[in-house]
């Protein structure tokens, strides 16, 4: 790829921050700038607070912090004209300080000839979803165009895209060769065409192309999931880069707009492999990020610990994942063997961990029946992981999925027990999807299907009493997840509910356990929360909630 | 106390409300009315949000809700009319939907003569520390004045007298005669001075007493501590209402200043007697509002676990709380004698489940040495304390103390297991002081002290492993307490810390100590969540957070 006289070579760095990692960043930035010269890019382009990570949510309002965040612009600049690098243009994101009232700022800097050269506030700060950004930092007033090399480039931090006015609007009067957005947007089921509509009507309202990149990486409870692009006034995609990797792609602006040069477009990801990828992204950087090298999980033989053990072992190896077999009287032989053979296809370590005998000194003394003596033996396995945790320096996997954290089918201190929980925004029907496409992906990769079939087609159970089957306490999932959908995604109300179509037992099921389940776990946090949309959209709710429909 | 016919006359009904209890709530605004009507009041004034409680959250967000809360007013204002009571004013708030956008309000309405008769809503919202009104209301646009029986009224909500400018500063070119305030501001140490000093500066600015009616009582974490009053504009209080409890009080509005009666001023409260009270309150009515009778807690002979029952004692009788002593072969035979002695002193329940069997049932399974092997002894207590409040359906209470929780001093799932935590945002050191206090009180009013002398002087100690003291892994609690004010409260970082006269090794020790536990906590949120200020006010710190000063 070479770039004639009158073009102007943009590279796209998508790349993995972390939160509060100065250096780490800095040295990012580095090893990327030097790529991207290499080939001869005149912009590089960092997402959103790339120096900082994003989101810092209250770390913004360290003073300490935000100092070591402009020193480390400034000693980035120097070092790139140290090595050679003084006429590239770096676009990097940061937090800044509001010069009037010394408070923090969402900021866009450019790193150019061995100084912090230009730089932009973010204009639109979200308050809602998982953003906090209206209650952390100040809105910044001003449009900017930036001239490099004769092309006039307007820029706007995530955002400022996704309102109508403001300095979108007002570069839309500038004669702007391009708009170029650095973002640190989410991942959620469908977003990318969202952000491609989107994209193509702000390059209408420009009239230039939009440079949208995005962040990639697991940051806590959040996935992005990078898939940035370039799109023109016409809403064709002129480049697109993969989606949950690290990439580094370029484009040629010319003031022929027929000359632009487009790389060849990443191919877009079914559903269900976009979540699967999602999920084992966010595991992965959360272990890497509090470095944590290996996990363990209690392996009962069902589909949730199934999929998650899988996940784990496609996030750090199956060497370091410790699957745990914690039977009681009341597991199936075939729940054993399933736990067995998963940990056998993953090359997971494999211990069994009896319950009996704990359990028995327990009742000895306690003498504990119904949901007392079923919760003791789900919180004996909560210590026997926390005690593989403690001894072996692992991350402890909690298993459950959105529907049974939404409704409360799960022992606080039990099975809820762990750190990461990595398919809690992931509903049980969905969990079967992503169980079914793993084992096909390896059936297409002349692989051994990680994930027993039986444990995808038995009936689901929590093994806690005789016989116990969950459709005794819940509706059918396939039902469940419907009314899940509407009432929690949908925000839908009881009347809405049944205008739905659902019937009104099931209804008042649901929501009965629903607002129990929400109430339950504000008071005995789980840390799984049940989220609105997946990949960490919270809802908000007070504990004590009298509020019944 | 009568009233001319010049006068007119306001009642401040200072109520404890539930979030989401429409009916409740609205039941509590016809006895307050009553009584206020019966007593020759124009104007019943109730706090911020008393139809709905407060705060609300994303509740807010479901337009089920706010049609309820809307036809709750409505059926309301007939109710009154029907009872008699058409000529009252009767100032309630509640939420709103904005006209245009269909988005939530925080909004006061007035009840009169059987209708919903005006409305006025809030312009600021606040969306730091414990707020997030910005997420979730918008903002009214337009200052409201009554026109009651020839007096012009002024009216606000809460943030709008905290912030300059607005609606209010708008009221101060309007020749109001009084400016009525609806508020929920939830109780920090030494807040009271700090509403009476802007009471009298809006007071002030508007020419007009600024009547400020709080809200009182605990929901979720959050402590309301009421304390309403009248200010004029040369700061003199003309009425004070008592904290922490439901109140209704009387004062008159005449066009002569000097006329205007004022009720006898309640006394102000020393600081312990404030904290613990505010305490209490906020575990009654987490109890009351979650429909607990009763509660559970282990008790160790420590300090922590001491003032906890006794502060639940005091919420909610000493026979309705079960103290269970768990000793160990590391448990001193004082700390058995103390633990009964106070639960004895109580009238409380009394319980001993020794934990060594089950403890060597776990060992002869998993051999654990080290902090797995203290930890699992504090994860055998959490699933006893679990198992009585699974039987007995009874609240769980954590014991843990602020300067514990902030340098992580306990184990998840073990000590940190509880509903809630009474003194989560008491400082170590504040906890002897409440200790000594409550002793003196029953003193004071000829009652046994109920805590244990030695449980106050001896050297804390988790009794993990034989001899452990606190004092072997964190600074003496005298020092550590002030550290963790600096550094938490006032976010001091290194450098200041060193400038306020601390020790290098004390600093780094107390940093490293908090930022882990605040990276351990956020990993395995343990429900208990340290705070920036006393009583709920929230750090929002990213989990993985690398920036290390």
């Amino acid at each position: 790829m070479t770039i004639g006289n009158n073009g102007i070579r943009f590279a796209l760095a998508q790349i993995d921050t972390c939160v509060g990692d100065l250096d780490g960043n800095g040295e990012k930035v580095l090893e990327f700038t030097r790529k991207s010269v290499a080939n001869k890019a005149t912009v590089v382009v960092f997402p959103e607070m790339t120096l900082t990570g994003y989101p810092i949510e209250d770390l913004a309002f360290r003073a300490t912090f935000r100092n070591a965040a402009w020193d480390k612009a400034n000693a980035l600049a120097s070092q790139l004209k140290d090595e050679g690098f003084a006429d590239a243009y770096v676009v990097v994101g940061t937090v800044g300080t509001d010069n009037e009232r010394g408070l923090p700022r969402n900021r866009m800097v450019i790193l150019h000839d061995g100084i912090v050269w230009a730089g932009y506030d973010k204009h639109f700060l979200p308050n809602y979803g998982v953003f906090d950004e209206f209650r952390i930092f100040t809105s910044g007033q001003k449009s900017v165009v930036l001239e490099i090399d004769g092309y006039r480039i307007g820029v706007a931090i995530c955002e400022d895209i996704w309102q109508d006015g403001g300095p979108v609007a007002e570069l839309a009067t500038k004669n702007i060769d391009v708009l170029l957005t650095i973002n640190g947007s989410p991942y959620e089921a469908g977003k990318g065409h969202t952000r491609h509509e989107l994209g193509a009507r702000r390059a209408k309202e420009v009239h230039a192309p939009v440079v949208y990149l995005n962040q990639v990486g697991g940051q806590d409870d959040l996935v992005f999931d990078g898939g940035s692009f370039i799109i023109d006034e016409d809403g064709a995609l002129l480049e697109r880069s993969p989606q949950f990797v690290e990439h580094l792609d370029f484009w040629d602006l010319t003031h022929d707009a027929s000359m632009s040069s487009a790389s060849a477009l990443s191919s877009e990801l079914a559903t269900d492999e976009e979540m699967y990828r999602a999920c084992v992204l966010g595991l992965r950087d959360y272990m890497l990020k509090n470095h944590f090298a290996g996990v363990c999980i209690g392996l009962s033989g069902g589909i949730d610990s199934a999929l998650v053990a899988t996940m784990a072992s496609d996030a750090c190896g199956g060497d370091n994942v410790w699957g745990i077999s914690m039977p009681s009287t009341y597991s199936s032989q075939g729940s054993r063997d399933d736990a067995r053979l998963l940990a056998s296809n993953l090359g997971a370590h494999y211990q069994t961990e009896s319950i009996e005998r704990v359990f028995d000194c327990y009742q000895r003394q306690l003498h504990l029946e119904g949901i007392a003596a079923e919760n003791i033996q789900a919180r004996i396995r909560g210590v026997i992981v926390m005690a593989y945790s403690n001894s072996k320096g692992l991350l402890a996997l909690a298993p459950g999925n959105k529907s049974e954290l939404a409704c409360g089918y799960s022992t606080i201190y039990g099975d809820a027990v762990g750190g990461f929980a990595p398919i809690k925004d992931v509903l049980k029907t969905k969990v079967w999807d992503l169980a079914r496409w793993r084992n096909r992906y390896a059936e297409s990769h002349d692989d051994l299907p990680p994930i027993p079939i039986s444990s995808i087609e038995k009936a689901p159970s929590a093994e806690l009493r005789p016989g116990q089957r969950d459709s005794d306490s819940l509706p059918e999932y396939a039902l469940l997840d419907k009314v899940l959908e509407a009432y929690i995604e949908l925000a839908h109300g009881r009347a809405d509910l049944l205008a739905d179509g659902f019937d009104e037992h099931t209804v008042d099921t649901v929501m009965r356990l629903v607002d129990r389940a929400e109430w339950k776990r504000r008071q005995y946090p789980l840390g799984p929360k049940v989220t609105a949309l997946a990949f960490g959209r919270d809802r908000r709710l007070p504990v004590t909630n009298a509020f019944r429909e």
